[in-house]
């Protein structure tokens, strides 16, 4: 959704409750019963009521005692005023830990109950296609379809509950989203067309979508807003209906992004009419209506529009009934039916000092260490006399409305929020003299403030200097050409360097940026993203050692944009010309997918397979013994990539296929196994059927996804 | 094909003879007495000479008296030395006149047959994707499908001859390369995988290669080096056999790109043996096996390897008598049997005036003003005394080997190279005093040359400032991440502009440049391409007014690589967000596609259709008024472009459908009228089949591609 509509939806809705307390849930039904109720239900509804239905805020009907089911953002808490604000997506994913993000998710699900918020528009599964020019890389988890699987599971877990505790009181409906293929649009710009192969829809895009479906039965699906292969999410009956729920199963509802179906009209221009473009949509699977912004038009499109060419094109009505029955069952399965549930209508903060904690940890666990030349890191606390902090990212000021910018785009409003200014005060006390300069604004090009950023690293010890971007220069709706710093950041960079004091670069941004200057001359550097409400905390932990990072990335930072697209997943260029190279650049990235460092050091036995060959359909495991072997205890992500070596289709060099997060204290070692078999194996032959092809497989496990950080063995299937 | 063949390749061959007389042509056989002849023949072979005749230079064979078939690579003019080299194909596509290509295909065809050369490796049908970082956009005559298939087929035509005379001794094969997609890699970069739906390859890439087969009846098509959606080129039976052959009912043969069957193991990693990849080649429909520089390899290859598979599987044998059958009907279409044709022996200059004057009146047609303010150009050689001639450019000595840098890809050693220098020289005589200065190497960064250059701009009455690009910076196997000018050269740009003198600078180049301050400082500016062994005469006609200028852009000037991909065949983006706009930058081209400015003006009529309304198999025209309001004879190229305004899949915001170049007096007035019917109308359903859909259309006509540039009515189908 576009900023507009963010300003609008903040001004016209009333926000939050104080606790769960209105919510009555009635004991759960079968699916038998909800059938026969909705059934009974349908046939009591008039046209206009399951047309009502059918909209955002599918509302209450006191005629038939239906409950309203109230939607949210959720991507790293709510969209909303008085909420905790965990780390952005693309530092949820550097965690490289799912359970972190299913208890962010499950707390979220907390705090909507909270603001009788049933349906939350969360989370993302687009797997970012190595374009860092696209502001929403942010929301992603990454650039790996796997990795992007895990934490979309483990998101959908979190925040729908599983087993007995599945959409009971404490948790709620989400949507994965955008389906599908959306980050692959032209040349960075939001809502692009995207063009694909099958192939690659079904080799990078549909992964995470086919595991919240088959693995974390999510109950709601959003298409992207863009025109896919010439046939546009919102209408694409091939993608919404064969592929969602024929092929994948998937039985919940589709809710459209938002005026998406409208933009069958006025974007895609297919159709002359609204009404034309919602019969589309409704035919296509999309089950209910996003029109944020303007309720009137959203009154008359629906009420009016669509309920005429319905009366005369009785035969559409078949689509309204599902449709209507569709979201009636979800209501049905939240147990909302029978619950004294009313709109929430206090401003009470909603965030419990328990979650904030939360956020504080999991922005330890996000924190990646890109360089730490002579471990300028962690700082020692009792030999530094002064500390300058510099950058237009240290501090905000708690915002007059709408949100913070360092806090990533669909974040909510903290309470508070702890910059690093904030988060360095707070850790040194009185013990450390903080020097504070700006030195210049995020999106100014004025140098005035960089004497006084200059004199402040002159009278300090050692610099703290905090630069990166902001929703103002990223996030949806922001995407760029270039993805240097912003502004004059980067002579700020030079112009600190220059005074010869140690410099330690943190970066709070949302996309990779191409930071050659900083890469070359500043000896540590630390990528957070956006960290959440806690972020001033965490990076001080890391900055003195009380934390010692161990996130990676997820996504590849390129040298520069002309690089792109740039991501791990490539396949073999043409050898014969320049090497597969430019002949004025080097094309490989300037941090690879999977990488960081640590204060500590890690030594990887090589890897062994239980068995050296399998048949097909046989499994077996590699295993690798990873020591900690230096003198701090340290978390490591043990990663594990596959090589089908010669196989009937062309294939990625390597893809992930297994992950896991390790602490280790010094000189403790521990084993990590992962299994092999189909899921792991299998590849998309030329009918586009997963098989398992015999041959040889090279099985790489190491610390990033570069080949010499890759210890390799070899597994023949027979 | 890459440099390092290209060099060994000039070492192993013998050129020339010097004229066709050793080609006796026999009398045309029919269809069915061909047949009769190959099934004899095809029937005594050996297995050895069957694979044997399936090589690159499919050799004679004393024993059945089997002629050899001698391969050239000939994109404008042979890739041989002695030869008369035209314009690079992206000039060529610059003059918008399908004529010029098609005569000067007849030409190389002539000299061709001087060199007992029947099988030419050209047309290059690939339509350029938007990414210049490309180092083949040269060899493209750009990123239109609708222009690339007029170019391509009038070269067909030119170099096949048609009717009567279609492979007589004037005429020879040609070859529609690279079937299919093969610029569409990722990056820029040279072989990358090829990724796309079904729509944008019939939408984009496959327009040229179906003009080619069904309205010029090519003989041989190329593969491309590339992975298509997972199944490479060489091996992608669903291209080659369905949609090649049978879909578009190509009856010709396929020959392989250099060492590309082989790439299957080597590159692709199909196969784990070469004869593996032999087979799949084979069996997709590759009938010719190009492996340039290894002959020993080829050798072992074919007639050791492929045998012995072959031998232990019968079954295969069917595909080597198709293939071979294939080529031994181009054999007997070409009347080379029972010639008295031999390799040729001489090196003798094949090369004569009359196709050398030629070259020069292409080159005029080619040049493409880009810049004109205050007309500085032309030049008025009575007033000019002195003249600065500086740049990398500029000039060009004979090269001990191999071939000029200033000719573009895939050129032959032309007798003779006119440089900008040597054809100011010429042009001006004694009149003018030639200041030369380098200034600097194109690869250089040294600015040691500067001062010589600027005083050689200070002491002359202008500056005719040449920067670019060269073989070394591009063509095949030059891929660049950056496109702005290599080396100092903006640095020499901006150090002669401070001189204050009238500066014209002159692009020779093959892909376009990202020339920012020139387009904002310099007055006037010369897109020339490669213009061939006649540049610099050209040139020096468009500088002094004895040529206007008349060529137009085949390609977008993006402002920077990190706008990629860049061109005029847009979708709509995301409206909500930004306006499809980047935050940091315009995302409009520098240039347009279809642009060029003149040395006159010239006014158009609104367009007038014949009928306002047509039923979907109807047919009408649009007609256009233009007339010269200037004082200069001049050519203009009126362009044609429509939009089905709704429709039922998503489109293109315009797509070139007619285009026609007229030259026009001072004062004088042509009227231009276009088609409008099914070819015209017709878009890909989501069915994929090509069909007129009621509704109106958007027709607009004008002078670029830019809607300020358009005129436009409105057509209703009923």
């Amino acid at each position: 959704m576009r900023k507009i509509v963010l300003i609008s939806f903040f001004a016209t809705l009333i926000f939050g409750c104080n606790s769960s307390q209105t919510v009555a849930q009635t004991k759960p039904l079968s699916d038998s019963e909800i059938k026969k109720n909705v059934d009974l239900l349908l046939s009591k509804m008039t046209l206009e009521e399951k047309i009502e239905e059918m909209t955002q805020d599918a509302p209450a009907n006191d005629r038939l005692g239906i409950p309203f089911m109230k939607f949210g953002e959720g991507l790293h808490g709510l969209w909303y005023d008085g909420v905790t604000v965990y780390p952005q997506a693309i530092a949820c994913g550097s965690t490289w830990d799912p359970e972190l993000i299913k208890k962010m998710a499950s707390q979220t699900a907390l705090e909507a109950r909270a603001l009788n918020i049933t349906h939350i528009y969360s989370p993302n599964l687009d797997v970012i296609s190595g374009d860092p020019r696209y502001g929403r890389v942010e929301e992603s988890y990454g650039e790996d379809p796997y990795l992007v699987s895990r934490m979309g599971v483990a998101f959908i877990q979190g925040m729908q509950g599983m087993g007995s505790e599945r959409f009971d009181k404490n948790h709620v409906i989400t949507t994965a989203k955008h389906f599908v293929g959306y980050p692959e649009n032209r040349r960075g710009i939001n809502g692009g067309f995207s063009d694909m192969s099958e192939r690659r829809l079904r080799e990078i895009y549909l992964p995470p979508f086919e595991a919240a479906v088959k693995e974390a039965q999510v109950a709601c699906v959003m298409p992207g807003h863009q025109d896919y292969n010439g046939v546009p999410c919102h209408m694409n009956t091939w993608l919404l209906n064969d592929v969602l729920r024929g092929e994948l199963g998937f039985d919940g509802f589709i809710v459209s992004d938002n005026n998406d179906v409208g933009r069958l009209q006025t974007m895609h221009y297919i159709t002359e009419t609204r009404a034309e473009a919602a019969i589309l949509g409704l035919k296509a699977g999309v089950d209910m209506d996003l029109v944020l912004g303007k309720p009137l038009d959203l009154y008359t499109y629906h009420t009016t529009v669509l309920k005429d060419t319905l009366t005369k094109n009785p035969e559409l009505v078949e689509f309204i009934d599902a449709s209507t029955s569709r979201i009636l069952t979800a209501k049905y399965k939240l147990g909302l039916f029978g619950s004294k549930l009313k709109e929430a209508k206090t401003d009470t903060i909603v965030s419990k000092k328990e979650h904030q904690e939360y956020a504080y940890e999991m922005a330890k666990k996000a924190i990646i260490l890109l360089k730490n030349d002579n471990n300028v890191l962690p700082l020692d606390i009792s030999k530094i006399k002064s500390l300058a902090v510099i950058g237009p990212n240290a501090h905000e000021e708690k915002p007059a409305k709408g949100t913070y910018s360092l806090l990533g785009g669909y974040s909510g409003l903290p309470p508070y929020y702890v910059s690093v200014l904030d988060g360095l005060k707070s850790k040194v006390g009185n013990k450390v003299k903080i020097n504070y300069a700006q030195g210049c604004e995020l999106m100014s090009d004025s140098k005035a403030g960089f004497p006084e950023a200059v004199a402040a690293a002159k009278n300090s010890d050692a610099v703290i200097l905090v630069v990166g971007g902001s929703r103002r220069t990223g996030g949806e709706g922001v995407d760029r050409a270039d993805i240097d710093l912003f502004g004059v950041q980067n002579e700020l960079v030079e112009a600190i360097h220059k005074t010869g004091k140690p410099v330690i670069v943190v970066l709070i941004n949302g996309r990779p940026l191409s930071i050659n200057y900083i890469a070359e001359n500043i000896p540590s550097v630390l990528e957070t993203w956006y960290l959440g409400m806690r972020s001033g905390d965490a990076i001080s932990d890391a900055i003195f050692g009380d934390v010692n990072p161990g996130g990676k990335l997820t996504v590849s930072f390129p040298r520069s944009a002309n690089q792109i697209p740039v991501t791990y997943l490539e396949r073999p260029d043409f050898i014969g010309s320049g090497k597969g190279a430019y002949k004025d650049a080097d094309k490989s990235p300037l941090f690879p997918f999977g990488y960081g460092l640590s204060y500590t050091t890690f030594k990887y036995s090589d890897p062994k397979l239980a068995n050296d060959a399998i048949n097909p359909d046989g499994t077996t495991t590699v295993s690798v013994e990873v020591t900690n072997t230096g003198d701090k205890t340290g978390d490591e992500v043990v990663q594990m990539y596959v090589r089908d070596d010669f196989a009937s289709v062309g294939r990625y060099l390597k893809m992930l296929k297994g992950f896991k997060r390790l602490t280790l204290k010094p000189g403790e070692t521990k084993t990590v196994t992962f299994k092999l078999g189909f899921d792991e194996l299998n590849i998309l032959n030329q009918d586009m059927k997963k098989v398992v092809e015999p041959g040889t497989f090279t099985i790489s496990v190491g610390t990033s996804s570069l080949d010499k950080d890759l210890k390799k063995t070899t597994l023949t299937v027979k």
